[in-house]
C-alpha cells in the first residue's frame, strides 16, 4: 500500500527534486564513466592524519565538554579561532553563527527573512541548492544576469523596482561573488561597492555566499562584499556572510558559519535551535583547534597548488579540443567553468549524448528558476577527476560539441 | 543601529524563545546552586576513550569516504549497523532516515506533513523542544491528558473529531511514549494498540517520540508502538518512529534516525538535502563501527545502572523529605521524575524562590502549548547532578515546598 499523498504537506508535495543529485546518480560507477558532473573536493584534498590525530585528541582531553548538549549558535572556542582566522577581531561573537555547512546557513537566513511569496534577487545562472533551498521556504526567485564583472548592479535595482511596483516584498540580493557557481565568474570590487549602494537605496539585505573564497589559485582577492559594507560604508546590518569548511577540509564535516547583523544571527539562532538544536560538537572543536594551530594556511597551500594544477589541464584540454563557436570562463579560483555553445545548441539534449560517449556534465538549465533557464551552457567541475581524465573528458565532451 | 525588524519573516517575530534554556542559563554557574533543570546525560555516561579510538581509525581507514559529500537520507553502514541492533532486519534502508538527532528527525516530519493551521495531538505536558519546533512549521497544538498508562485515546479521539467538526486538519498525533519528557510515565500495552486503533480510524498518522527507550532501569521492555503497527496490524504507514544517539552515546554527536513508510522519509529526505544536506559523515561511521564492534550492549550496561542508581537516590530524598501533600512519578526509565503539588500552588513564582535557596527546576507549566499549562507541577532531571548533590537540592525544594 502506498502513502497516501493529501497527508503530505503543499509545499512537500510541491517541492523539486534535485535535478543535479538525479543526473550525478545516473552517472555514478557507470563503467568508464569520467564525470565532470559534480561539485565535489578532490578526496586528495582531505587532511585526513591531521584530523585523525585531532579528533582523538578532543575526544581524550575535552570529551566531556564536546559530547554534551552545546549552544545553538555554535561553540564559543571555535567562533574566537574563526576570527582570528579571518583576521577580523572587531567581530562580536553575537555576530557569528555556526552552521551546518553553507546551505544550513543560507536555509536559516532565508527562514529568518523570509515569508511566503517574497522576492530574492539572484545571479543567473546561481547555485540549485540554494534555489531550491529558498522556494522550499516559500520565496520567489528573481535571476539577474552578469557580466564578466559579475551581478549587474542597475539590473538589480530595476528588477526590485518592477517587483516592489507589482507589490512584491523583495527582501535580499543572493550572491556568490567569487568563483561564482556555476559560472566560475569573479564580481569585481567596483561592482561589490555598487551593488552595496542598491542594496542601502532600495533597503534590502544581501546574503554572500562565499564557500571557495579561500580556494584563489591567481589573481589578488578582493575584499569580501560584507567587509566593504562595514569598513567602507559603516554599515553592518546589510550584509550576511556564509563560509564553509567543506571546501577546504571536507563536506562530509558539514561545518560553516554565517556572520551578520545580532539581531538577525540571533533570529537564525532560534531557528537553528528547533531544527539541529546546536551543530555537531566534536567536529566544531576539532576544527576550532585545527585553526588553533595554524594549520589551516599550510593546508591551503596545498591544494589550491592541487586545484592550480586541475584547472589548467582543463583549460589546456578546452583551448585544444574545443570547436571555435564555444566559449568558456578561466576562473581565478574555485571548483567549476562554464560553457556557452551558440544559441542552437540544447544541453539538456546533449547530456544523454554525453553520457553514452563517457562524459558527464551538468547542463546549465540547471541553474536558473524553474522555467527561466538557457539551453546552451554546460558547467564543467575540476576539482575531482584526475589530471588525466579531465583531459579526456574534455575531449569526449569536444567530440560531441563538435558534431551537435 | 539595531536591525529593522519589518526585515525578519512573521514567523521569526512571533517564534517563541525557549523559557527553559533561559532559564538553565539563569541558575548556571551560580556558586553552589544545584540544577535540577536540564535534561542533559551524565558527563560520566560518555564512552570517550572508545570513541576516541574510533574516530581516529574511521579517519585514516575511510577518511576519502566520511568527508566527501553523502547521501541526504543517511550512510548505508549506518543504517544496516541501526537495523542489525534494533534487531529489524526486515526494515529497508528506504524506510530508514538519519538525522542530526532527533529534534532535527522531528522537525523534518512536521515539515513533510503541516501545512500552516494544521493540528497536532500531543501529551499534555509534552517535550518543550518539540512544540515550539512544530509551532515554528505553522503548527497549532491540541495536548490530551495522560494516566498512568499513558496518553489517553479516548480523549485523543474527542479531540481529533471536535477539531474536525471546526474544520480543522488534524494530521498527527505525537507521543513520547516511554518514560515520557517530563511526566516519566510509560505508555502501556493495551494503549498502545488502542491507540493505533484511533489513529487507523480517523487516518492520522502517529510520530513516536523515543530518544530513551534504551534507557530502561526496570520493568520488562515494551514493544515500540511502531512495531506493534507493523506486527500485530500490518500497517506500515501509520507510525514514524524517532531515536537518538543523544542520550546513550553524547547529545554533542548530534545523531538520531527515523523509521516509517518510504514516500514519506523520501519526503524528510527532500528536506534534509535542503536544510543541512546530509547528516554529519564522520560521526555517522563512527556509531556505524560503534554498534557493529557490538560496543553498545555493554555500554548501556554500565549507564543504565548508574542512572538506575540516581533515580533511587532522589526518590529516596523525595520520600524522606518531601511533605505529603507533595506527589510525584517513578519512572523505569529516563532522566525525569514529574511532582505535583496542591492546585494553590504556583510553581512559575516558587521557582525564584527555590534558587534562592540554591535549587534549580523547570517549572511544569513551560511543558504545556502556550497558554494551557498547569501551574503545579515540577519537572525533576536526575541524571545530571550527582548523587550527594541528588539528595541536597531534593531538601532544598522539600524546604520551600513545605513552607509554601
Amino acid at each position: 500500500m502506498s502513502f497516501p499523498e493529501h497527508l503530505l504537506s503543499q509545499t512537500t508535495r510541491s517541492m523539486g527534486v534535485s535535478f543535479i543529485r538525479e543526473m550525478i546518480k545516473a552517472t555514478k560507477g557507470v563503467e568508464g564513466m569520467i564525470s565532470l558532473a559534480g561539485g565535489l573536493p578532490s578526496p586528495d584534498s582531505f587532511p585526513k592524519e591531521q584530523l585523525a590525530a585531532l579528533f582523538k585528541e578532543v575526544l581524550e582531553k575535552e570529551g566531556a565538554d564536546v559530547l554534551q548538549y552545546g549552544q545553538s549558535e555554535g561553540d564559543d572556542v571555535l567562533k574566537e579561532q574563526i576570527l582570528r582566522f579571518e583576521k577580523e577581531p572587531k567581530v562580536l561573537k553575537e555576530e557569528l553563527l555556526i552552521t551546518d555547512g553553507a546551505t544550513n546557513g543560507i536555509y536559516f537566513f532565508t527562514r529568518a527573512v523570509i515569508d511566503p511569496g517574497d522576492v530574492i534577487v539572484c545571479e543567473g545562472p546561481s547555485f540549485n541548492g540554494t534555489l531550491i533551498a529558498t522556494e522550499a521556504c516559500g520565496a520567489e526567485l528573481a535571476a539577474v544576469a552578469m557580466d564578466e564583472e559579475g551581478l549587474l548592479a542597475d539590473r538589480v535595482r530595476e528588477t526590485i523596482v518592477a517587483r516592489r511596483k507589482m507589490g512584491r516584498t523583495v527582501k535580499f540580493i543572493y550572491t556568490i561573488p567569487e568563483f561564482q557557481n556555476p559560472s566560475g565568474r569573479t564580481m569585481s570590487l567596483a561592482r561589490r561597492r555598487e551593488l552595496i549602494r542598491v542594496a542601502r537605496e532600495l533597503k534590502v539585505l544581501i546574503l554572500e555566499d562565499q564557500p571557495y573564497r579561500d580556494l584563489r589559485f591567481l589573481g589578488t582577492r578582493i575584499d569580501s562584499i560584507w567587509n566593504i559594507a562595514r569598513a567602507e560604508f559603516g554599515d553592518e546590518h546589510t550584509v550576511t556572510i556564509c563560509k564553509s569548511f567543506s571546501k577546504v577540509l571536507g563536506p562530509g564535516l558539514r561545518l560553516g558559519f554565517a556572520a551578520g547583523p545580532a539581531d538577525l544571527i540571533a533570529a537564525m539562532a532560534k531557528w537553528a535551535q528547533k531544527v539541529i538544536v546546536s551543530p555537531e560538537g566534536v567536529v566544531q572543536r576539532v576544527v576550532a583547534r585545527f585553526l588553533e594551530r595554524d594549520m589551516l594556511e599550510p593546508h591551503l597551500e596545498r591544494i589550491t597548488a592541487m586545484y592550480r594544477h586541475k584547472r589548467e589541464v582543463m583549460i589546456s584540454a578546452l583551448r585544444e579540443t574545443m570547436p571555435p563557436y564555444v566559449r568558456w570562463t578561466e576562473p581565478e579560483g574555485g571548483l567549476f567553468i562554464w560553457l556557452t555553445c551558440p544559441e542552437t545548441f540544447d544541453t539538456d539534449v546533449i547530456f544523454h549524448e554525453a553520457a553514452k560517449a563517457g562524459v558527464a556534465y551538468i547542463p546549465g538549465s540547471k541553474f536558473y528558476p524553474s522555467g527561466t533557464g538557457r539551453k546552451n551552457e554546460i558547467r564543467l567541475n575540476f576539482s575531482y577527476a584526475t589530471p588525466v581524465d579531465l583531459g579526456e573528458g574534455v575531449a569526449r565532451l569536444a567530440r560531441i560539441l563538435t558534431r551537435g
